[in-house]
């Protein structure tokens, strides 16, 4: 038996999220675990389900669904999935996942990278809808693919935003594949993943739950570099999906409604709180986030009166490069910390004459030497 | 002839937000400026304009038109104008008024000091009515009365919403307060007046300019402890009222709206950059702005490990009493910073244990010496 049908098969007897077994795998690898959770007593549940999976059924109905599972050594796995592997657990789930059922035409690695999460209530308002689907249609003529939860109502209007423009988008679902979640959405499911993919960790046959649209959301937030929230009442799934995109260091933004709206409670309060950035459109989010490959190392040898520069702002200030400019959502990812202290820091940065800001609100250090002539 | 005379007769020759004439007169008195204005040759245009001047017929007028002039050392001027007298100018205005036209029952120190000034665009929408008035009554409610300019729009609305509550309102005008502007006004200028204040630095006569909007609009901010903008477009002078506040490091706050409103560009833009906190209605503001007299002083003696804490960061801290607690907008204007700064700042020392956040939102320190029974 190989890493990857190891891997397959405890993907499906393990809950997503479930720490103790990522990183177990991570040590020890796929094989061994598998064999050693077979092992166990009859009386351990994981066991029991584990003696019913066999892995050739799995390969046979992940074929028969038109998916292919694919495991981190993969080219196409999505690097930024990495980042689960680490740090504090949100809601008690963790750990990258062991593999994903992927269906669909695109290379989930590439969608992924450059790509935006745009996330909201089921019950969203036509306000909500609107702004979710322009903002997928406008973020995808802007180059950006679009990474949402195939749900009812935002995230619907996001993917179908993103469909009338000019690229792919991703549906991370919280059950099997094989008949995807909700089933109202299978025809959008269907011209999703003509170019784009719909992925899941759970294997073909598997229901989605409370808790793995929790862990659900743990992937949709480390997919894409930027997360938007569009709508969100009080009580939310989607605020779920802000808290891990916030403890992966991702560009959190929100978008603001009218006060009354009860679907705007959550955006509003993150925003508040500076848990979120205030984004009113595509522009906003595409200034947020990095144009890639512009940065460059630090001309060596430099010195600064860093000294009065207190924690974070030194981390802000390292994370602007020697040379060319970063907008704030970059120097946000570089410098490990949310975007509205990264902002809050780099008004101080840009105040003190550490940093300055270009036309197009990107930053760099003020007092660049020129390029020598030959 | 007396100090209050003198103040007159300078007010009704000079235009308001001149510093240097603010600050020769807090330097050699009213009467000594007056008699040097009125001896400077006659190619002088103040010293024109100077001998133009009846004082006796400026107090006249003044009485005929049922006002009064208010200067510093009465026992109604609002101590928070002082705030003007020192400090950054902006768009080239600055200074505490010399005095103050004011009509109408209500004391004007004692209407100000608990006060909420309520701005925005004259081209207001219907959204952005109502949410001013809401905001209006629900602040009278919570026993704010409003500032505000007076104008068609947001400003009207909160004088409205306010007159339908329980605390009087102010109107603070550009112009001689005569004929206040604007003209189709005149009814709710004198419901404001009957329990309420309306006020202006213009002489009785004196018509609105767009240079005494922008001089009104510094009293406006410095007048109340925070201030609400509700819907501005890209270009407002609304804007220009939210530097002046932030300038004196009130309390600023913005109302969002429907992304795609041009009224609200100019809120979510001020949130977005840090520059005003997001509320979403009375509640919200009425958290942010101090429960007048709950601070103690700090308790001597005692040591903390705040070496590594930032500039920010140590002011923040500082504005925290020994005992009690207090909300973030007046631990803000305590430590003399922008609100959004403070809650960065606020969230960080939290983490850093340095102060503690009670149930109703407020900031103390996180290990209180219990009280010793006798």
């Amino acid at each position: 038996m190989d890493e990857r049908l190891a891997r397959m098969s405890l993907a499906a007897v393990v809950e997503p999220g479930h720490p103790a077994v990522a990183e177990a795998v991570a040590a020890y690898g796929a094989e061994a675990v598998w064999a050693s959770v077979r092992e166990q007593p009859a009386d351990v549940p994981l066991a029991v389900r584990a003696r019913r999976v066999v892995p050739e059924e799995l390969v046979a109905r992940t074929r028969a669904a038109g998916l292919r599972f694919v495991v981190p050594d993969d080219e196409e796995w999505p690097a930024a999935l990495a980042d689960l592997a680490g740090g504090e657990p949100v809601n008690e789930l963790s750990g990258e996942p062991l593999g994903l059922w992927v269906g669909g035409g695109g290379h989930l690695g590439e969608l992924c990278s450059s790509s935006v999460a745009i996330v909201g209530s089921r019950a969203s308002t036509a306000y909500g809808d609107t702004v979710a689907a322009d903002l997928g249609a406008e973020l995808s003529e802007g180059g950006r693919s679009i990474v949402s939860g195939g749900a009812y109502g935002i995230d619907a209007a996001a993917h179908r935003g993103c469909l009338a423009g000019r690229t792919p988008t991703v549906a991370v679902l919280a059950g099997g594949l094989d008949q995807p979640y909700p089933a109202g959405h299978r025809p959008l499911f269907e011209r999703i993943a003509e170019r784009g993919a719909i992925v899941s960790e759970l294997a073909p046959g598997e229901h989605p739950t409370r808790v793995r649209f929790l862990a659900r959301n743990r992937l949709i937030a480390a997919l894409a570099p930027g997360t938007v929230l569009v709508e969100a009442a009080a009580r939310s799934g989607a605020r779920n999906t802000v808290t891990w995109a916030n403890a992966l260091a991702r560009v959190v933004m929100a978008v603001p409604g009218p006060v009354g709206s009860a679907t705007s409670f959550t955006p509003h309060r993150l925003i508040r709180e500076a848990e979120a950035v205030l984004v009113t459109g595509a522009t906003d989010v595409l200034e947020l986030l990095s144009p890639l490959g512009r940065a460059s190392p630090r001309t060596p040898g430099e010195h600064r009166a860093t000294d009065d520069l207190d924690g974070v702002e030194l981390r802000v200030f390292e994370a602007v490069p020697g040379r060319g400019a970063l907008p704030a959502g970059e120097v946000a990812l570089r410098a490990g910390i949310t975007l509205p202290r990264c902002l809050a820091a780099l008004d101080r940065l840009a105040e003190e004459g550490f940093l300055a800001q270009d036309l197009h609100g990107q930053w760099h250090l003020p007092h660049r030497t020129p390029h020598r002539a030959r």
